[in-house]
């Protein structure tokens, strides 16, 4: 097998994914932009989006220059050549591309916002149409510049340990873009909430309330930018894991060359399916939008596993191993099964998710029920039903776990080699999750809209429609986007075993009874508790400014109230934007310097314990709060469709309360944690080299 | 070093210490117990407390009984004669023993609740002095039993794995009594609150409330019985677990035979360490409770730090062992240092957590503050505090870890023997411990008294008085428990290894890199996370049952809340008894039959990791739940005193939200996760010789 063929399909594969993201873009603004009213909220919302934008990218260039300059410093004293400098260009690579993809997807998601409401005096298919086909600019852009970027470093220096410094850019990036999004989304969602509809009396989407543009467009810096930068680096990461522990068998003859850029290959059969299963996805005249969402999945994952199957029978036809079982030659059989298992259980923890979040279940319908009886009630139970929402994403990741593991080790091959393929096959279906995660901004940016210029009743309801399948389909893809992550750095994290015991030419044996190792294990799990701690006091914090800045408004111009005047929007945009990215420094400082901290005084054995503890209590909380998020926001949904009392009732006022506390957990601190922890395996990983050789306890 | 001469010391002290209990509890009698209607008041008190106990020992009678019948028939086919029987005989013994004593616990606190009332008509010091007193009762037969039977039992067939069953008994009451006892008491508090504050608007403790009394009772169910069977459990766990270790060290000739019961040699120093410093415990004129509390907690370190020194001094200088270097004769420094270790940053842990909790400090003004904006921001404030307290706690631990590690080691000693005498050293001061604990539901009771037998303003704010030093106590004891109790279960944890490693014959190694280790843990997280969800939603689907039974009452008989006609006090009790119980059934499941699934499935490897797992995730949210809730409590007294806005306040509003959410997460899921984690850790080392030879996976 010529490995440069495949390298060369995936800068093909890639470029082409860009360009149908384009041409789906330049699709996109065809569509009609409306009155000039819709195109007037439509561009407060796009120079908002584009405030906040500005700042982060400077935050990100800072950053990536400092960081840059250190990696390129301290990894020039590494033996390879120009490794310092390479490094580094990897870094700010990575970091690029992942902020070009996500630039993109902003762009047209700010377009296509009142696109989608125009479009919905048509129909929900059309409304539908038009919203999908943006989402998916961001997901075939996403996958795109990813197996472009990575094939395009691996051919020119055939060295994964370049890959890894592109990933870890990534990384950083969508820490920023994740954290910051989910800052800025909640502090503005939480304060409009809080003074517009609690104190004032004003509906959600109300253009009096000066905090409504920052808002939607923090749905679009959340959900748009935030959580695809965090998709794409659970994507880049698992494959630089699975590569990297490719490489690392293959050195100790234990797999052959062709191991090392599978994982590649295994997107760019991702891509293929991508492109398949886009374009099938259509609402019918009667047709439900949630359902074409779940079909796209569905179909897409059904035609990754028939594609990699026959690309497996093919390889091993054409290399002569008709077997399929040498892991030398050829393609092995585990290696496919692998990848398949991970991604059918990786489906499997998405629906159960949904579970907890639909108010079709008993948790949803419960908290609702409780809420009647006192706000305290609801907090519990719905926090409750989140940590038995644990239970079955962990059972599924575990099955994923020893599955992958004990089927790679019966066709010959190294066990961990089989995990790390497990992870880069859930997230071979990328493409689409990051498709149907963008279109929910998009249809909740258009039903603003819709509302806010005044649009007849029957086109915001469609919008809303719309919307509706969009908090479905997020939260099936919060679910398996963090059960993706969890498998993801768990290949990372024994890809960083494998390095350490490369570099320090002794076994990493991680015991959980050397008190280093204890010690490191019980280090991280502070980790992921602290780091959602200053996510959610920060969004608190800023909410409280905010609340008190359009308390000011309110009370400086009552002409705002009666819709005489315009408000000052931009301060609330602002105050946002500004608040979201200073208190980005504590997190990104948590992630990248203490496991570094941890590594070079404790050792490498700690350091692997830390990261860990960190996987375990991350995943433990992004799954508590993502689900019990969700489950508040539905239960408050739930009761406001005329259940238990209806809107207004004292279950009503109870559920908001929910809703609120849920706001930061699902969407700020619990979505964030995945990053959390690929950052900190990535440095981990990056550093290993060094502190292998370097560290004060030996 | 004649080792008969320990034990025999150990039954004189233990014996010494249950009669000084004994003396304590007819001299607490001897108070005037007051008026009829404060008589009548502690009658219904001590009818509903001794309702449940008779519940309680009836379902850990029949549990017993089924338990103890699988012990002896498991354990008949272990190699030792009798196994199965006295193993048996000793979980009965343990049981018995843990029951015993918080029997007498509850005996005297029901009794001293309204003595303690009567004697605040005379000043603040003679409440005090009561309440104190009475506590201590509990404290001393904790302690007093604990060793007498541990002490009886190994004299009679030294064979620490006998010890192990005893346990593993007082373990399975402390998980029966403190998850019984935690739902129990929060099902009526939070019931009581939402119909009697909240919809009808009477005052706490008043006694037109049908729940009142349930909620009086609880207090003493929770704090007494079942915090008091909680350190106990983690008390006599440390000592077997270090005992254990010293007996593992032993037969691999790295320690000497004295070590194996040096951890009960250091109760008796703790039995006399408490006899000093507990008689010193008053308030002065215008003393302040609180300080007398702490004073006891740190007077007591510094006496048994002495009395440990001097003993070691005299050991050795007996034995002619003089350097005190050499770890098979006299007694090895490192392990003094250790234990002494383990005792000063059990203290501080103590300490900081007051700091998260104490409304003087930060978190609780911010999240009082800004209840003023908002209920969901105080329910998200309060939460990211308790997750950053968990950050020093574990800090601690981890402190105390590599210091008794490296301690032990630098002066020749196994490491791992170090970690389990700093747990022993840290519980060292449990006498004084419960009794401080004790004294917190004593006053609080006996401030509910002498509002609802109408005694005078200054009686009831002085009754106050105490009430809030319990509180603050309370916290701090809290605090050190859950550390003390992660400790411990480290040592069991290394116990249960080492006899792995005894029974199979070959080194266990938990190696995180191994995917069952690995799995292990995963699994192991989930167990925490939905063993507070159980109890939590227990805690719910109670209280809306009592909820909907005062209504009933309310309606029924409209004399109720005019206060002509008394309510029935023993539905509520009645409601909170059984619905305790009966919630109990699957968390009891959860933490005896998962570990003995996951052993002989997926192996001992496994079960290692499982158990690691649990206690990663068990402390972080025991801490996490246990100081949120305590600073939402403290936030709420804060408001009530008069700050933003005071009582009937928005931010008061939001502030009673935050302490109805806290209550289950501080008194019900919180501290029952210690019970839990050493339940399993028990459970893995009892059927480590099985486990070690029979299960699935190899």
């Amino acid at each position: 097998m010529n490995m440069n063929i495949w390298l060369y399909a995936g800068l093909i594969g890639g470029a082409l994914s860009i360009l149908a993201a384009l041409a789906a873009y330049k699709n996109v603004l065809k569509y009609d932009a409306g009155s000039a009213r819709a195109q007037e909220i439509a561009g407060w919302i796009r120079a908002g989006a584009s405030t906040y934008l500005k700042l982060l990218y400077k935050t990100l260039i800072a950053l990536a220059i400092i960081l840059g300059i250190i990696l390129a410093i301290v990894f020039s004293g590494v033996e390879k050549q120009n490794h310092g400098l390479l490094t580094a260009g990897a870094f700010a690579f990575g970091a690029l591309c992942s902020a070009l993809a996500g630039w993109l997807g902003m762009k047209v998601a700010v377009e296509a916002n009142v696109r989608t409401a125009v479009a919905c005096k048509e129909g929900v298919p059309e409304g539908f149409s038009v919203a999908f086909k943006a989402g998916s600019v961001m997901g075939l852009a996403m996958v795109g510049v990813a197996v472009f970027g990575m094939s395009l470093l691996y051919l020119i220096w055939e060295d994964v340990e370049i890959i890894l410094g592109f990933s870890f850019g990534a990384s950083l990036l969508a820490l920023l873009a994740k954290a910051g999004g989910g800052i800025y989304t909640k502090t503005a969602d939480i304060a409009a909430d809080l003074v517009g509809k609690v104190e004032v009396g004003i509906p959600e989407d109300d253009p009096r309330n000066p905090a409504v543009i920052a808002d939607n467009v923090g749905d679009n810096v959340g959900d748009v930018a935030g959580m695809g930068a965090d998709i794409f680096d659970s994507y880049v990461a698992a494959v630089v894991a699975s590569m990297l522990l490719g490489f690392s068998f293959h050195k100790q003859e234990l797999l052959g060359a062709q191991y090392v850029i599978l994982p590649l290959v295994l997107c760019i059969i991702g891509i293929i399916s991508t492109f398949v299963g886009l374009p099938l996805v259509r609402v019918g005249k009667d047709g439900k939008p949630g359902r074409a969402l779940n079909f796209s999945t569905v179909f897409t994952c059904i035609v990754f596993s028939v594609l990699a199957t026959a690309f497996f029978i093919i390889v091993n036809a054409v290399s002569g191993s008709m077997s399929g079982n040498d892991p030398m030659q050829g393609l092995n059989w585990g290696a496919l099964i692998s990848t398949i298992t991970g991604l059918l259980i990786g489906v499997i923890i998405g629906f159960t998710t949904d579970y907890f979040t639909n108010d079709e279940h008993a948790p949803v319908r419960r908290t609702a029920q409780i809420s009647g009886s006192g706000t305290g009630l609801t907090i519990i139970t719905g926090f409750s039903y989140g940590l038995i929402s644990i239970a079955p994403a962990i059972l599924g990741i575990v099955a994923a776990t020893i599955a992958s593991y004990f089927t790679s080790q019966a066709f010959g091959m190294p066990g961990i080699y089989g995990i790390g393929v497990a992870a880069v096959g859930m997230l071979s279906l990328t493409g689409v999750i990051v498709s149907n995660d963008a279109y929910g901004p998009i249809v909740d940016n258009a039903k603003g809209i819709a509302e806010m210029s005044g649009m007849p009743h029957d086109v915001v309801d469609r919008a809303d429609t719309l919307d509706s399948a969009g908090n479905t389909a997020k939260a099936i893809t919060k679910g398996f986007s963090i059960s993706a992550a969890a498998l993801t750095v768990l290949a990372m994290f024994a890809a960083y075993c494998e390095s350490i015991t490369t570099y320090s030419k002794q076994d990493l044996k991680l015991d959980l009874m050397d008190p280093l190792v204890l010690s490191g294990v019980l280090l991280g799990c502070i980790i992921p508790a602290l780091f959602s701690a200053e996510l959610m006091l920060a969004v608190t914090k800023n909410a409280f400014t905010m609340i008190e800045e359009i308390r000011r408004q309110f009370k400086a111009e009552p002409g705002i109230l009666k819709g005489t005047v315009l408000p000052d929007y931009t301060q609330c945009v602002r105050i946002a934007s500004a608040g979201a990215l200073k208190a980005l420094i504590g997190p990104a400082f948590l992630a990248v310097i203490c496991p570094l901290i941890v590594g070079f005084i404790l050792g490498p054995g700690a350091l692997g314990g830390f990261l860990g503890g960190a996987i375990f209590t991350g995943v433990v909380f992004a799954l508590l709060m993502s689900n019990s998020g969700g489950l508040w926001d539905n239960g408050k949904k739930y009761i406001e469709a005329g259940n238990f009392g209806g809107s207004g009732s004292e279950a009503h006022k109870a559920a908001v309360v929910g809703d609120t506390v849920g706001d930061p957990f699902k969407d700020t601190a619990g979505p964030s944690l995945n990053t959390l922890i690929t950052v900190m395996s990535l440095v981990a990983s990056l550093f290993a080299p060094l502190i292998a050789v370097h560290h004060f306890f030996k």
